[in-house]
């Protein structure tokens, strides 16, 4: 059993975890941290686990953190990078949900995240959570940092094309929608059910943090001869309560091709990417509680521009059970384990 | 391996069947049955799911049906007794989700439902699948009659107070509300997004099939001594996808009594029945697409009325859940195999 | 023109009077206040606005409020008593939407409110703003206390039973469901659309606080020689924006009797009572942002227990529209002035 | 007072134009007609207009309809030219809301829409009636062909920048998103709560309708030098009832320029457009049920490609609310008349 430790669970990334390692057969959860919940049972603050975890929530703790296999940071920015050194050097395995090892070079996720990284030393030796990518240095890595939710929908969605240089890599745009728990567990006023339900809106256009992570994630995937992506990123909030929806557009740079054939053979054997068949199109709730990132491409009235429509479950693929493919990875397990079951439908 | 098949498998309670079977270690599905889209890939229809199933839907061919250990009938009324003969005769079990055997009357049936019933002669043999009543029963019996939605959840929140004689049994009162899926999948106007959305109401006030389920049932709890139950049943319409909510209203024969532990024993050991501490209320999301029933029980202002409030999801406690249910108890696995997973929650 | 003005106007029923008193031919807004947002364009804040006011919030000023003709507390419970006395000495007439002033008997409402009450000297002269009830003395009124939501729809409701004495007084039960407004503007993880949204959950079970304004409102209705009305209220959160509806049961006394009959003659002429046609039920969907209260009279199975069921919004004529309907009959207009506009469908 | 007739009453263009005229002071609706409901009344089909009408649906017939003012056409495509040319040689003014007259090139519409022209003489006379474009030419008018929603949302977006020829025009896009009574009210599986809700996808991206009606319209704005606009295009389905929010990218010709000062001048004066102030972005609920247009426009991280957001209420703006508009136009009346009152909020 792979003994797993959870720091910060009372968001929803946490809950997610939860969710996941319950019915996992391979994991357990042995430690759960929260400072403002801590002495509350975790079934207490979540119902949907009742009868499923006999587990509080403790003051963070490294020692107890050090007991741990791997430990999950389910946290907001800033919190990993804090406990990170101590962690590390006692040889734990971590897998961070948040940003703070995601973007490399330093200098711009301090621009983006509006304070000084705590542990810049580390942020080289992080792996780029995404195993359709990465999948080789995840095995054998002690820091993985997972990828943001928008950024996994939109890099899987460009992948086959920038990888073979097929687009206009520098008029790339992402016309991408999530559900409101993307927003996280926090009360504010604009994501109540009153002001967000029978409505949608674009926010953050001028430009959202994850702008930055996905470019570094395509640039990482183009060959070295390509010019360097640049993305226009319009989020959007959609009210419902999980899903990504991302509908990316890009100019093709030769005619021709057979971008669906190149799609399914991209990602034949990619257990959590599934190509739908040419002239059907995803829809979010067909993977929602699932580590499926579903897709489909078509180019309209053959005018030259490509469209990709790709899904995920903003919290599942797009955070925890991306997190917890990531562990299975690292723990030598059947990729899919704990993460098989099929989206509820309706 | 227990082979199943499943008649009718286009609807809702067909494809939540097909979910659970999917993660079900003990089961497979052998067949499944549609007229009207026989031939069709079932994650062509269904693309939750996708990678699930290599199957296709098929015409309905007893034959085939009797190949299996048994047979699931996901069907609008009518269907199932117009094959159960033949089915019955060759040794094959069945679990019915519907109304078709529920009912020991014929005539209240006949009455109810607006039709000759055709099987009248395996009424009698049939058994009410609600496992915290008939478990026994459940073990030994080749057909099942599975519990209509509203019914489970409104019997088993009375269950206590009836089965210790403690209400007027002649004045209850269910106030139901279910989510839309309820209705089933078809092309109703009333069952649109932009009609039934932000909104709320009654429906079926005059009368509505479930009550004679429901009246039969409590009656079926109770002591001979007692006065036969009589239920006001007002069920109304939830903008939700999925979920019951009984609020269930009796006056108390006699004051005292510790009610919340009543309760807390008579479901001591019922897996799928969770009573919550005294003074917190279910939500339906705490069990959507689980097979659980959670209930909380009140004495508001200790005025002599008495209020439980009962949750299920119609689909999974009030329809297939409770049948893979009965299936586990029928086959003599554990009761909870292939249901014990989490709600998602968010 | 009457001049209006409104203090704590950044709540949901401040806007809701800014919609309203937007189109209303003979009202304007002259001051609005609020704490928090002093400075702000009432456009700013309530984008739907834009266009319709050239107005910014102020800070709370009695002097200023003084030269309106009406001043309406939009307002948590507390704020209105603690500013009353002085407006009322200056003979400005007041519209309470807050709970300040609804109770007659100031140790129930300091039990139910957690407080003591500023201002116990004008309760007495408020005149409970129920106009179907209380037509007369509100045309003369200085002072309103405007009922609450759910009281509105359930007095509405057992009103032609409690005048003419017809049910069982001592038994009454009200199952009613709100939509999520009514919970206020406030950054609540409750109300998130991710909490809230698809699920279904009673709340406030032990006790409400619109339980004693509802007792006192069906005792005031009852002739002098029946048992004091006594209720069992059970209140629930719908995911939807707005929208009351009340399911009502109660006991009747007799048998025979049209029903139906008595709702129509008792609200004939009544503007915003709509009793509708036996077998149809109402929706709340149907009366979004009006004033109208409709409903249903029926006696399922002719059991002896009644069932009425009766829908507003929450907003409107649960608070704003009413107070506007109150603000009419005060200053001698048509009642329906500025409230005839028809509910959004779909 | 105008009198209206409308066609085809049954739908959502149709109830949407009977909620908006039951409040225009100087309209009146004379008949309305229906096949499916000739003989009903029209609260009973939309109980949100009980007690605003005492009218029937009738079975078609041109001479009740050449009795009025003006008739409107809310009907699927097809209907209004069957029965234009009657209309038309009589004299009555009609304002066809469905796409029947939209197109001018009558090859085109047969494609798109599958079937023969049976009107294709009047095409040319038609207007189409989008105020802030064709004003002049609507005052006079007899046919008015009214835009798709779509098309207007996405045509004013586009307008400053293809009138002042700033962007390159053959590789526009719009990822544009609907709320579900876009489609209608038909009982579809597709279109159920239970199947829409808590979901979303795109649509139609092989090929929509709306398509060849926007580039016409974008082509009629552009200056005759400018390469003819061609449009990606990819309509998404949204779970709300109703608004349209379209997101519109274009690449910018040349760097600079005040895009902002640009919009707000173009649409100075127009009393339905409303440009948001820079970095505010627009929701669909500040619309819902007006005839406004709201939009923004932003080049983030000055990269050279533009974004507009254009949100509008579907059936009002994009329906009925701007057929009104044509009709007040038409009739001389101010241009707002009737069409005034602010969006519901929350």
């Amino acid at each position: 059993m792979i003994k797993t430790g959870i720091v910060g669970g009372t968001g929803y990334t946490g809950v997610e975890l939860l969710r996941l390692l319950a019915v996992h057969p391979q994991a357990s959860v042995e430690v759960i941290t929260s400072r403002g919940e801590a002495g509350r049972s975790v079934a207490d603050l979540f119902p949907n686990l009742r009868g499923h975890y006999d587990l509080r929530f403790t003051e963070p703790d490294v020692k107890a953190l050090c007991q741990c296999d791997v430990v999950f940071f389910a946290t907001p920015h800033g919190v990993a990078q804090s406990m990170m050194k101590e962690l590390y050097d006692a040889g734990v395995r971590v897998i961070d949900l948040s940003a703070d090892f995601r973007i490399k070079n330093i200098a711009t996720w301090e621009q983006w995240y509006g304070q000084s990284h705590a542990c810049p030393e580390l942020v080289e030796s992080a792996v780029y959570g995404l195993p359709e990518v990465n999948r080789e240095q995840i095995k054998t890595a002690q820091l993985i940092a997972c990828p943001g939710c928008y950024p996994t929908s939109i890099q899987l969605g460009f992948l086959p094309l920038l990888e073979q240089n097929l687009v206009d890599s520098e008029n790339l745009i992402a016309n991408a929608a999530s559900g409101i728990s993307g927003a996280g567990r926090q009360g504010k006023v604009d994501l109540l059910l009153a002001e967000a339900s029978d409505s949608f809106k674009a926010y953050g256009v001028a430009g959202h943090r994850h702008l930055p992570e996905i470019e570094q994630g395509l640039r990482a995937i183009q060959s070295e001869a390509c010019a360097p992506a640049k993305l226009t990123f319009v989020p959007h909030l959609l009210p419902t309560i999980r899903g990504i929806h991302s509908t990316l557009y890009a100019k093709l740079k030769v005619e021709g091709g057979d971008l669906q054939k190149l799609y399914e053979q991209r990602f034949q054997g990619e257990a959590f990417v599934d190509v739908l068949p040419l002239g059907t199109f995803p829809q979010t709730r067909t993977v929602k509680s699932t580590n499926v990132c579903r897709m489909s491409i078509i180019e309209p009235q053959a005018n030259g521009t490509v469209v990709v429509m790709s899904v995920i479950d903003n919290l599942t693929k797009g955070a925890s059970g991306q997190g917890i493919q990531n562990m299975n990875i690292m723990f030598d397990q059947e990729e899919t384990l704990g993460l098989s079951a099929p989206a509820l439908l309706p």
